[in-house]
């Protein structure tokens, strides 16, 4: 689990773009919000480091990076190639490790050590500069974004690209349940986690004043998570370890009013996880006194009360809280939306990339990690262009020795494929042609109906990847070894045959490699999963977690102060102070 | 300087006070803001830890503190007695080690290392009681306290008290210079040096996005601080370190901009120092491009300007600036000034307490730290009833004997005359005598003109204290220790003589002992002023410094958080990450 450089020596391939020429349009542009709008040629201050141009005389390619999260900052610290002039743009100018915030909530570990400067980590590259801004629009068809500086609103700027790397993450999903937006905390942000862990001393605090009854203390400490995924989970848990590990001591007068409750849709928490996992879960917030409630769905929070349904029985209830962190899943932000309906893609919900991470409907727009989706193409849909392709006599029929011959590409640019054959326990896609016409030789052959109802099932394998930092660090990796090596494989193509039209893809479309997950359970137990359905649950899953989060942090900086802070927690518990 | 216990084998003395039997007045009372104002017993949580009644059966005393800085601190770590019922009322549910103020700013160490929570610094003391909320109204009548919360201003509550204590600070003195307020900010608590941290980031970030004049990214790296006590000195001084040291290295385009003034009304900064500090330090800011402007008064602050008057040519001019930093001064708090009103102080400007740290006008309200000074009594005053005191004999006249015998008593009640006798260079209160009437035996004798004219310039040598932590501290541990002996020294007083009554008072007046001062002035080189007029300047105090700064921790948690702070800054540099 150490090598952590998720993809560093995995897919190497990428699809051809046409090289567009660069349009130049130096103008005043007006934009919206009626601040200033002017136009960046990306090199104007004074001494900036972009100035240089290449050896070559001639300019250097654009690339304009929205966003500095784990997709952002991986793409950033493996991009080696320093023929590209980056600009970077985000509205936060650290890289932070998300998935330590449920521990910033309480003080397991503090926001300062989870967080990097975005400069810090791009130091060293002359061709990158940061901006901290904010990208409202994207302009597609004149290749320009339009940005907002966070702490000015009227400062606003237009930078141009030749290519633009959408990782601009995902906004918190409400489903539009009234009241969400004014009265629950989310836990998406480094901010988010400083708020909870301010909100939550504050109900304690709160608590603990005079002249109230015994029911509205009650129902200040009533915390509720909503959302029983792996972060609300993880927040429940640490949430319950900070109170009865610290907070019980100095506030004793209240210690027996608090109670934490956990509401899940569904009928499990962790539904991603193993089963075991799951039921081990369920059982440890129970003796902890978590109050689990499954299969009930928030239909309504106010300011001192959350309204729930119950999803099979349809009854409604509410609960009196005092603190509500909302965790349920993700959603577009409104200026991908936007940009979605520019390039066609209106009707989808989450904005569409092929397998090299390319948007769809454009030809220099990449997007990575919670913004996107990549949309997999099916086999069926290129099935006569793949049986042609395959059949290289021209005879109407494929031999299987034609087939095995074409296997690695059919492999390489419909994934689905494999993972269908590794599923059925086939040992080689000719394994899957045996299987539909019996006992074939290295002569038998196939039409391309049988062909067709070979492979009719391997699409069922397509699903989408989960939204998490490990796979957007991966496409980070995968998109900067594609430009790192653009030229190179220009002229030298690595990727699978295209099936539709002649040649090869320049690279090999994106794979994810899957390493495992963490569910840290609180009481110093985690669950962990790890790939062949390992499963650990308990002490040594959770040694084995502080040393992956160890190995995994940005900076030797950052990785000193999350172990100190671990330390500074066994010995001194953790702070309660009210900053 | 290491046992900064600063007081604990110091002044144990302790005037008398009428004990006044408790009035219990239980009813609900409307207050101000409209809030709900109720009555609070103090012992309204279930299960509280004030429910205890000492054995004697009679109620316990009540001692309400307001404010948990250095003063209120040091009163409830030094109160031993536990036969008060005391709580604890103050804004901020931790203590702050202020002198480290200037450091968080730049992050030279974290906020979160210089804070302590209240509750768990008196965990161990079960009749103590603390509660977040906000005093705004002293009742000095009818013996009670209005809070507010400081979470929900509609929660208000009364608490009554039979002593009161207070120790809520002063506010920042702002001149009434228009803007200030709106413009500037402040370094006087641990979220005005967070908001600072921010803002310095903040003016960077800015400087560097494009489109922008030369001129503008020079004045939004103006930084202004206005003040050139230790305060203001210390922060220009970091300031300059963090730009020289970290900055610079991830703003490159922009470091050449960066500008530092700091403003000082007076002819020179640090003027409470010895002349051979304030002018090393003034040729080390003019070393490191600190631009020092003294003789200069701020008179008006705009969004982007500050508007400075030359004192002695009356010339005026404006600076235009990215960030204004403010500290020239305390005033006080409206609450305080309301409760002067109270008790006929209305026209002093601070409020006034005895040299047992009792408010003037009250008979069972203490104030100590920056919200009182004390007012010493002259000894002009008194002399009729010194004089009549010491004539034992009742002569008319005062032998050297009968000086001799009550000098012991003279010097306790009036501090002045031992600091004079020590000014001059006088062996005792005889010298002084001898002084003015020429060669004495035991048996001569002085008249009343002539005691008068021997001590007619002994008021001279009062002070007012300054208000630093050390006075806080030491007046907080003074005053618990009169609590923890007020019983005791009731039956056997052991202050001074009543010079204008019968009797002794019950303990002895507050006497401030100055362990010294530092002023660090950045580039690991500090300015130390230490007891005996000795100076230290440089390395060697800056590790002085360290050593004092992370003996004088008020725990383990924040010692092991300074000093790993430190060490933290020496190997990785200082964060720059904008939470």
């Amino acid at each position: 689990m150490n090598g952590f450089n998720f993809y560093e020596k995995f897919s190497k391939n990428f699809r051809e773009h046409p090289y567009l020429t660069r349009t130049l349009i130096v103008c005043a542009v007006s934009g919206g919000g009626g601040g200033l709008v002017a136009y960046s040629e990306g090199n104007l201050l004074s001494g900036s480091k972009v100035d240089k141009l290449p050896e070559a005389g001639k300019p250097k390619k654009k690339v304009v990076v929205l966003g500095t999260g784990w997709a952002g900052i991986s793409f950033l610290k493996n991009l080696k190639n320093p023929s590209y002039d980056v600009q970077v743009i985000s509205p936060r100018n650290y890289f932070a490790f998300t998935p330590l915030l449920p521990s910033v909530t309480v003080g397991t570990v503090e926001a300062r050590s989870v967080v990097e400067p975005v400069r810090n980590i791009v130091k060293k590259k002359e061709n990158i500069n940061f901006w901290e801004a904010e990208c409202f629009k994207i302009d597609a068809e004149n290749k320009k974004v339009y940005c907002r500086s966070v702490t000015n609103e009227k400062e606003e700027f237009v930078v141009d690209y030749d290519y633009l790397v959408v990782a601009m993450g995902a906004r918190v999903n409400t489903f539009n349940t009234p009241g969400v937006e004014e009265n629950c905390l989310y836990l998406k942000e480094v901010e988010d986690a400083k708020k909870i862990r301010r909100a939550v001393i504050d109900c304690f605090e709160k608590a603990s004043l005079p002249n109230m009854s015994d029911e509205e203390r009650k129902r200040i400490l009533q915390f509720v998570v909503v959302g029983g995924g792996p972060t609300g989970v993880e927040f429940a848990a640490e949430l319950h370890d900070f109170v009865s590990e610290d907070l019980v001591k100095l506030y004793p007068s209240v210690k027996d009013l608090v109670k934490i409750s956990l509401l899940e849709a569904t009928d499990h928490i962790l539904n991603m996880f193993d089963k075991r996992i799951t039921t081990f879960a369920e059982e440890k917030f129970h003796r902890d006194g978590i109050d689990l409630k499954t299969g009930s769905m928030v239909v309504k929070v106010t300011d001192k009360e959350i309204s729930t349904k119950e999803i099979k029985t349809g009854n409604t209830s509410t609960i009196p809280y005092g603190l509500a962190v909302w965790s349920t899943g993700i959603a577009t932000r409104p200026v991908v939306t936007d940009f979605m309906k520019q390039v066609g893609q209106a009707n989808r919900r989450v904005l569409a990339t092929d397998e090299w991470l390319r948007v769809e409907g454009t030809n220099s727009i990449y997007a990575l990690g919670d913004c996107a989706t990549i949309n997999q193409r099916k086999v069926m849909e290129d099935i006569s262009s793949i049986f042609k392709k395959a059949d290289q006599d021209n005879s109407g029929t494929l031999t299987v020795k034609e087939a095995q011959a074409a296997l690695k590409d059919i492999c390489a640019r419909y994934p689905q494929v494999e993972l269908y054959l590794k599923t059925k326990n086939l040992k080689s896609f000719v394994d899957l042609l045996k299987q539909s016409k019996g006992d074939v030789k290295e002569s038998s052959e196939f039409n391309i109906e049988e062909f067709k109802s070979a492979l009719s099932q391997v699409d069922s394998q397509m699903k989408n990847l989960p939204a998490t930092a490990q796979v957007a660090a991966q496409q980070g990796t995968y998109l900067a070894d594609c430009f790192n090596r653009m030229d190179e494989c220009e002229k030298k193509p690595e990727g699978p045959l295209r099936f539709r039209e002649s040649g090869r893809h320049r690279f090999r479309p994106f794979r994810y490699k899957h390493l495992g997950q963490f569910a840290p359970l609180g009481g110093e137990q985690t669950a962990a999963q790890l790939p062949g359905d390992w499963i650990s649950i308990g002490h040594s899953a959770q040694w084995l977690w502080y040393s992956v989060y160890a190995s995994k942090q940005v900076s030797w900086r950052t990785r000193s102060l999350v172990v100190s802070d671990w330390m500074r927690r066994f010995i001194f518990g953790r702070d309660s102070s009210q900053i």
